[in-house]
């Protein structure tokens, strides 16, 4: 599928989850050692948190999949980094094609928003808005992300501040904790 | 949600299509008088085929939500026009929200490729593929389109020359046709 400053069609179904992945010409894994100072409780350093699946086209955009397993570190569900887009007018789709999950944005002048992100359905990320994505589910989360080629990804500026709202296990369910305090 | 010069992160699923359209900033619409020559058979003009809905943000992308009506025109099911890009590095994604339906995508050397398109997935169009769209269903098939800012829209290449490959209903099932002969 991908030739050399090429690309053809493809399918972005859930049944087409092995043929991007084989198709990925780059790869990021994250687990619990990459991930400290993210949850308040420490992760197993050996544990898989997600790995990331990117095809970097010749075209306008570039798509990156997530797989991001079910599970908890402490009550906190498994979550990514998170990051800004370096580019001012690099806005983000994601589609969850498989799995339940949640979005955090949070704007550059701290506002917040948290949406539901469920199979079959998507969430437009504005540029200037920080998103981390949540796996709230039993079963692994499956997005696929679509970015302009020049988006650049800004980890640092949300990791020294941190967002706002973390999604905890209250009472066996999801719930949305704004300004907590630790 | 569209405010002036900014846009702020909305939800994309099956159930967001009313406030999709009620923030939508242009508007397209397709009866069958406008469609005059696109099918074999003449439909009737003041039948409608599919309407646009868009959104177009400040920021790198833009957005298209097309609903298409169930049925057809003759034999062959409704369709879009169909369109290639006029910046040759525009691709577009669509995702299905709603219904069941095909995509027909022709390269500018006339290699033709069709998929499926339903509800939950979605099909990655490279830049230099014309591509229409197709309800092979019941029901409304609800579609969402991303695509960049600077693509462009030309839909005469295509309407010149003609798909090499339409959808029609064969034995009560949709069956695609290549180089039909009329």
């Amino acid at each position: 599928m991908v030739k050399s400053n090429t690309l053809d069609p493809f399918s972005l179904h859930k049944e087409d989850v092995d043929t991007f992945i084989s198709n990925s010409d780059n790869y990021i894994i994250r687990k619990g050692g990459d991930m400290k100072g993210f949850f308040q409780e420490s992760a197993d350093p050996d544990k898989l948190i997600y790995e990331v699946y990117e095809i970097r086209g010749p075209h306008s955009t570039d798509m990156g999949l997530t797989i991001m397993k079910p599970g908890k570190v402490g009550k906190e569900f498994h979550m990514t980094k998170g990051h800004f887009h370096e580019s001012k007018s690099a806005d983000e789709y994601y589609f969850c094609l498989s799995g339940k999950g949640m979005i955090i944005m949070q704007s550059e002048d701290d506002e917040i928003r948290h949406m539901p992100l469920n199979e079959g359905g998507g969430v437009y990320v504005p540029s200037g808005w920080a998103h981390r994505t949540i796996n709230v589910g039993d079963e692994d989360f499956i997005l696929l992300a679509i970015f302009p080629k020049d988006a650049g990804h800004d980890y640092g500026a949300i990791e020294d501040k941190g967002f706002r709202s973390i999604v905890m296990e209250v009472d066996g369910q999801p719930q949305v904790i704004d300004n907590p305090s630790f």
